[in-house]
């Protein structure tokens, strides 16, 4: 039987790409095998109930491959109807070049950028345990099922996942199982090119249990899921050496991995197998068998169901809070939790660490860590113990100096539900991480990122350790949101404002040196995404001052001294200026004024800010790498004084005062 | 001796980070003896002339413990002097928080940015087996270096650092020596917290070479250094077991690691060593047996002066390449290497791969590859071999799917000189290797990236293979020239300008889709990083339109139907908009106009281009992710078709026509 299905996921594969023109179907092919018997035969899931929590998860790790997974979804009974096989990667279809998170049942996670998927994984069987851990009750397992990976060889190169692996070989996450499609082709040709490494020594040195298969056949499979299984302290690790495009003329070819095959390609290979040239064929025994599947399935999600009421029976208050965690829902009060606003100089990073103690005492699905930095980024739960292996009851992560594997593992834990994730480092470092923050925006979780050491301000560390051009960088990535809260106060709102968010992430800027209470800010406020801080007094302002963070301070020491020059300037804090721009047009008139000369001030590369500004506006940016010295020194050096500002400004506006 | 130099070492850096009050004496104190050694026996150099082109590398991959290296640097005798050390982390100074390449004589790299040290050194490693396959000569090598690292905890858990491992060790550089300075002790505490995994299994599983020592016995580091030398063909790990801050009263404590000591554990250190109380204080058996190996130094050093002056001799032709690519200069003539520009349209993809091989030609010292793209990024060198392991005479490097460590191996290779490096992949894992592109742009190096697919004109692949924010976070990073030419003749312009540029890095940013040749673009006008490619004919005209590589085409397009209407339209290209807003005010504002309607277009965040159009201005962009599909329909739901445009335009102008 895997043998019949195993075929008619290559005829579909192999027809799929060939009727889109585009595509890669090498790899489904050459794991079709594979795939077969995991979907028929070792996941836990339930086709017709996607969203059962207690479903295992698959992660195509190796998204080029969406063919395949689009396939089994289609012959397993989620809704993946033929016709959407047909359109695949046609604009607005549910098959996308790559698997995208939300746009079919089935799809745990968007992947396709190498590596992150298996990342990902490594996330979801963290958060597993952790769930475990809080939810179940002896006697009452409701939460045990296993994350299941299919890897290819560009996987097992990128770093990200080398990352992820040696933290789940820490973890010894034991219900992870990888498998490794050994096909020994990359786009260039054979790996021999560029990977000779040996993996199974590398996955052993990562303390993961190793198996090698013949990836195309179905009893070595099962036979390794059986293995895996059992092994509770380790990941595990299952090479299955298998050939690209097997069954097809160019079987072994490079050639097969990003191009269609070719009509007459795919007739050999459909004669081969003995299916009927027809396209997008499904024999009525793989119908029926995955029909007969159903039933079984049914069946296991129903006594999940009976041993969930039965936990829920016995632990009604458990129950409600593992209905509110899944739904992402906080407590309806949880401003109440915030500290009291202590009107003495904090850096905003301390008091970020504050704010997050202070809501996590409400929060207990808040969980995160550091890439080894949380002395420093101040993110630790005081009360509450550390993640480690064996024991997953703690809430702070330890990360390792690991950022990317970081952001992918907490996009993972996201993805699996039941938590609310952050994770820390510098600002500088989030360049380290960039490609999970953008799946996280592009799959709309709301995973919680907090950078600290925001500017130059950072001082002695020097350029290497100061961002310059982050911030902005962030703020172009659509659908995060970049928060540089300017007090304590902003803080609050800007860790409010994050947790309130479940259609995207947040990432919170925070400051190493001390800024002062700003009189008049706001938590409120910081979700409009700026506000007016300061306004000129009677009439209209002289000039408008636009700022974020450790400058928002700054434009009010500027602002006393212009006053003494008689002039008077309206303050506007814009902790996100992506939020403020989304605002009603009249709230941002409101702001903007007309015809006022207009100034921001920002401790980075400044030319974000001359869509506030306009063209003819002055930005007081920083437009170099920083430099190694004490922050007050480089304060003066880069002219972020308020003397300095004050000047620039009069002389902008041509005021001979 | 080397206790005593290594008890001065710990004195000198313990007072360097007191005085400073900031800093990182664990490393430094931890690794004195292993230092001591490297630097009195190990390394082939001369302070008097550091830049001796044969001088093995020192790369302190853990560039927090800079404090080491800075005592290093003034013991042996480079321009590093005493005053330097007390001015540890001020302003200024040569002796910046992290290694600042450029800051003083025997820095050879940037380093902070945990990882990107040990892969340059990949590089540089790479870099000499290249450069000695094409100048040594029988009996004549005059390339024949090491290059060692000193690498920690923190390297050793970073993702490049694994991705570079596993490309060093698959091209066998026997001549790269890495020391780890084991530790055990990351900044949030023991690394059983989070690196557990065994270290010396993985890199066996690289293919290098193991060997484990006791990191305070010179005697051990001296022997597995010559046991190191003697494998040629495997790169060499060798695992220092050490104490941080050994010898004083904090020693195996993480709290050493990033704050100063305090004086009584100074003095507690200073007399459990036998060292006199004052601050930095060098005894004079030290300075003495550095004067003695100094005269060993430039006897060394003679000695190749001697075997260069003779290969000169038997080969002047190679000499004289060898001084012109050492100084990266280019041939004169090079622009008429540049092929005919067809007038047909092409992806700027394959015009800048057509490019890139015809300049190639003359140039030998041309050296690149791609993260495993190379078909697709059209970045292969078809006249030129490949580079592998014991055969190193190739051009092209295969660097598997690993884009980090792309990056910073091009930056090794660029740094140990000899050489003009470039990498491929598509734009949209930019975000993959950002520290290493930022990195190039701190240190001024002359590295060429090639990003290809750089917008949803990518189609079928999607949203995680379109970028939409990457040219404008490349274009926010200080030195970096972003070029997104518009056709084949600024795509040419755009390889000589970066070709032509040693003084820091560039982007090209490529199309995957076919661009017509526009009629009046330029080569040499690129470097003006914009210009007029239509001018309204007659007076003024009735609006301007700013662009960037594909939509400069489209803005043409649009401006043709605007004609239609009788209206008027100059069309900019603006293939480097950092390097535009950098000209001569008078040359901006002849393009800028006054008061004229300005609108810029870019498949890709708009945000940046408001400080060219002003905030009334018009910017067409995309604001939001990519999607899945044929790229003209996804143009077409984008927006970016001529009629489109033109609409846009009209509406805006409020144009009734």
């Amino acid at each position: 039987m895997f043998n019949t299905i195993a075929g008619t996921i290559r005829g579909l594969a192999a027809d799929m790409v060939e009727k889109a023109k585009s595509g890669h179907p090498g790899m489904p092919i050459g794991t079709a095998e594979l795939a077969a018997v995991i979907y028929s035969e070792t996941l836990k899931h339930d086709p017709a109930a996607p969203d059962w929590p207690d479903r295992d998860r698959f992660v195509l790790s190796a998204g080029h491959g969406s063919a395949l997974l689009y396939a089994l979804l289609h012959l397993t009974g989620y809704d993946m109807p033929m016709d959407e096989l047909k359109r695949f990667r046609q604009f607005g279809a549910k098959t996308a070049g790559h698997p995208e998170y939300g746009a079919a049942p089935g799809i745990e996670t968007t992947t396709g950028p190498l590596g992150q998927g298996l990342a990902n994984a490594v996330g979801m069987a963290l958060a597993e345990r952790m769930l475990a851990a809080r939810f179940n009750r002896p006697g009452h397992e409701i939460v045990d099922h296993y994350t299941y990976v299919l890897a290819g060889d560009g996987c097992l190169m990128e770093g990200v996942t080398a990352e992820a692996s040696s933290l789940a070989g820490h973890l010894g996450l034991g219900k992870l199982i990888v498998f490794y499609d050994d096909n020994q082709i990359s786009i260039e040709g054979s790996t021999n090119l560029a990977f000779t490494e040996n993996v199974a020594e590398r996955y052993a040195g990562y303390g993961w249990h190793i198996q090698r298969i013949d990836g195309h056949n179905p009893n070595q499979v099962l036979q390794a899921v059986n293995k895996a299984k059992t092994l509770t302290t380790k990941p595990s690790l299952i090479i299955a050496k298998t050939v690209i495009a097997k069954g097809t003329p160019l079987a072994g070819s490079h050639k097969t991995h990003g191009a269609p095959l070719g009509k007459e390609n795919i007739a050999a290979m459909k004669e081969k197998l003995g299916l009927p040239a027809d396209e997008f064929h499904v024999p009525e025994e793989v119908s029926q068998h995955f029909a007969g599947k159903q039933l079984e399935w049914t069946k296991q999600r129903a006594l999940w169901e009976e041993k969930f009421r039965a936990w829920a029976e016995e632990y009604p208050d458990l129950q409600q809070e593992w209905e509110r965690v899944t739904k992402n829902e906080l407590p309806a009060d949880l401003e109440t939790a915030l500290p009291d606003f202590e009107n003495s100089p904090a850096a905003t990073r301390n008091s970020g660490g504050e704010i997050l103690n202070a809501l996590a005492t409400r929060l207990p699905e808040l969980v995160g860590g550091s890439a080894d930095l949380a002395p420093s980024t101040k993110t630790y739960l005081n009360e509450a113990g550390d993640v480690e292996a064996g024991d997953f009851s703690g809430r702070n992560l330890h990360f390792g100096v690991r950022e990317h594997a970081m952001g992918a593992v907490l996009n993972g834990i996201s993805l699996h539900g039941g938590f609310r994730a952050y994770g820390s480092t510098f600002l500088v470092f989030s360049d380290y991480m960039r490609p999970p923050i953008r799946l996280a925006a592009l799959m709309n979780r709301p995973v919680i990122f907090v950078f600290t050491h925001d500017s130059f301000y950072v001082g002695e560390d020097g350029p290497t350790h100061q961002p310059v051009e982050h911030v902005e960088a962030l703020r172009v990535i659509p659908g995060l949101h970049t928060m540089r809260p300017a007090d304590t106060r902003e803080t609050a709102g800007a860790w409010m404002a994050a947790l309130k968010r479940t259609d995207g992430p947040t990432a919170l800027v925070l400051t190493r040196q001390k800024l002062p209470l700003l009189p008049d800010s706001s938590v409120e406020k910081v979700t409009r995404g700026g506000y007016i801080l300061r306004e000129a007094e009677g009439e209209n302002p002289d000039v408008i001052i636009f700022s974020s963070g450790s400058e928002v301070s700054l434009a009010m020491a500027a602002a006393d001294l212009l006053a003494g020059s008689g002039k008077k300037t309206r303050v506007v804090s814009v902790p996100c200026r992506e939020l403020l721009l989304n605002q009603e047009p009249d709230y941002v008139r409101s702001i903007l004024g007309e015809n006022t000369p207009r100034v921001a001030i920002e401790a980075g590369v400044g030319n974000g800010w001359y869509r506030l500004v306009g063209a003819g506006g002055l930005v007081i940016s920083v437009e170099k790498f920083g430099e190694s010295g004490p922050a007050e020194e480089l304060a003066a050096h880069f002219g972020f004084t308020p003397e300095a500002v004050a000047e620039k400004i009069k002389k902008h506006c041509q005021w001979n005062t």
